[in-house]
């Protein structure tokens, strides 16, 4: 029987703001990604996503993003990687402070937006980030794009690397993904999402799938996925 | 032979921004209150504070403010205990990953500016403070103002409080301080302060004495107090 | 037959983040007050705002708060007088270019949050305020709480003030508000919202009537004023 | 006898963070270009910048640059032409509301650091900006870099534009700049930038010099450049 883990981005409110629905997702995913005040999030918003994984036993990964809350953590920025390693450092050092406060301990980290992006192509980058990781904690985990530079970087530094794919994105035959503005890049169907989460689940080929929540339809494909899963044999399950 | 602690605030710049003169004062002083990214501060600016200390041997404390960039946290603002707690975390924590992945351990907290203020005067602030504290690392010690509300509350949770003086500023005979406002209240004299100084620190009442480096001035005074102590039998030395 | 402006504030969005139903709003009221960018709001939603007043023939005032944005511009800072002035400024100009550019002319300021609540209070804030709404247009009308510092500063520097009248607020007899913690200070119930905002409206002591849109009940009282006014003589119209 | 306009950029502190010599380059330019709040620059900053032109009677404009602090707008980051229109908008009203108060009129814009490079690159860019610029005041001149996009967009929507040239940068025979980060880019000792501020100055070709102010040795150059050209017949003057 196969076994997957589910990550989920959480914690993505601002203040007044709220976002996404946490409270759904909690049910359905094995591992979440918090916002960590760059890009999204404040220490509010964070304790409350923390302690909400901790109520449904969801693993807890840091989900540091760029400085950059007014465009979401979505914008490119020519960043050198020294500032790149430092963003990361400084924001997976403050949610681990509320998972250590809380009596947890801080399973991963996974880059939000342009960051990720970023250093999937960025052999420097992904490097200063993955020695800044490894530095605060070599047991922490990285989730990343399967291939990427992050990927090569957490070889390079020993971090334990844990390859995602994505639920709502089509693939191309070399496994990688469809160019997001290309037509049929983003699964729209509840049908053609669970049939993918399903085909990636299989394949051997991930250790996590990427769930979105940032609209009501998301949360419902959540479910979906998680549904036809338990009536196919997948069990979700965190990564450790 | 008397002994006394020395702190002064550092990393107080913000990008391009410098400020103080941090070089000089690691020279001089026996604990540095790294600000944190919230009042002051930022992801580069507090690894060259820290990398600073290690280079030095000063112990390093986290310096967690506001989040008032504009008004370098010297403007009281109407926070819950909540999210006094909550800001002190997340800043300490983001301290933290930066001493812990350059090999060191976080020593103690200073509350900077109006969130020092605020937590001499209010117990449920304090307590909300101090409980996050212990909550991240019940081995923190925690400076602060003698007989205030954070001492109080250092006192109830278990954490190590120490008290201190101030150079520069005039002391009324109960052992509380001049109001900032009043005439005479702030020294200005290289001798008025270096006396200060010394009387603080054989009267037995201060573990620490706090330093401005804010100005050049004010580093001039750091040396001045440190040469005369070195003439009159006090050393420096760290609080641990 | 009696003739009110109704006003509600928008533009309240952040970046990715979503606020309030400014679609809805915009077919009942008859002027805006729109977020400037300190507590809330940013130059693509100013921009959106604007377009959306001009679409409806809404009039458009700035709605200027204070520098907080993790707190919406809703927490007491202690700034100074002249610091009030020039935040207010800073935020009416740049509003002021969107309107200008869009082909219109602003109306109005309102204050936003803790800032309107401080300068209904003080003297000096309020006055520092209203100088320099005045410097930078002496038409523009200041909307605020009858009887405030604020309307008292309009009318010594000369601008023009309109008194408003909350619908979802009990009143004392001697016409100030029930203090908001006190028990029965916010009406809840539409038909208790609808008597208020008629009493108001008839009363002859307001000028515009403050309508609260950020939660969907909230538009859908806006709704049910306006059609309560028009079925009993009551116009909905523009201060000017 | 040559008249040439020369300008610096001012107000680019912010809080507590000082930068710069305003008050020495203040004698010396006649063209100031103000920070907006975004990059650098707070409502304080901007109101004493603009005082101080008003002083020494220097031509005001607005220096607006990407949200980006921390970076000092000199990171590049990847925004779309409308969001740079609105960046231009907000920044541009917000610091013309200073000049309006204070009964006089803003003469120009001036893009910073990365958006300035950005613009001269970027037809959609600079034709977003511009036309921004031209709806709120088609009166207000572009100060920019000869021959670039921005030039182009200037010339299509009908504002004044005003090239500019690098009193300390190298110029190759066609005009343009030598690359930065070439050898000999950027002028050093005072004799080749005095040299090369009158070889541009009688050149024809620029109608403004820009002088750097953020070190004491750049204010230094300005006085030195002034000196020079009062003694070789140029006189500085206003664009207008």
């Amino acid at each position: 029987m196969a076994a997957i883990d589910l990550n989920a981005d959480m914690g993505e409110g601002y203040g007044a703001y709220d976002w996404g629905a946490d409270d759904i997702l909690l049910k359905y995913v094995s591992s979440a990604n918090i916002a960590c005040g760059f890009h999204a999030g404040d220490p509010h918003t964070m304790r409350k996503a923390v302690a909400g994984c901790l109520k449904y036993g969801v693993a807890i990964g840091a989900h540091p993003g760029l400085p950059d809350r007014l465009g979401f953590g979505r914008r490119e920025m020519s960043i050198t990687p020294e500032e790149a390693g430092d963003f990361v450092l400084y924001q997976t050092g403050a949610l681990q402070a509320y998972v250590k406060a809380m009596g947890s301990r801080l399973q991963h980290v996974k880059l939000h937006g342009a960051l990720y992006h970023m250093a999937a192509k960025d052999t420097q980058l992904a490097e200063a980030i993955v020695n800044a990781i490894h530095r605060l904690d070599p047991e922490l985990l990285l989730y990343g794009l399967s291939g990427s530079e992050a990927q090569a970087a957490a070889d390079k530094f020993g971090i334990r690397f844990i390859a995602e794919g994505f639920a709502d994105r089509a693939y191309l035959p070399d496994g990688s993904l469809v160019p997001r503005h290309a037509r049929g890049a983003v699964l729209e169907s509840s049908a053609d999402i669970v049939r993918q989460a399903y085909t990636l689940a299989v394949s051997g080929q991930f250790r996590t799938l990427c769930l979105h929540g940032d609209t009501l339809k998301a949360s419902e494909h959540a479910r979906e996925i998680v549904d036809y899963f338990q009536k196919n044999g997948i069990t979700v399950q965190k990564t450790n």
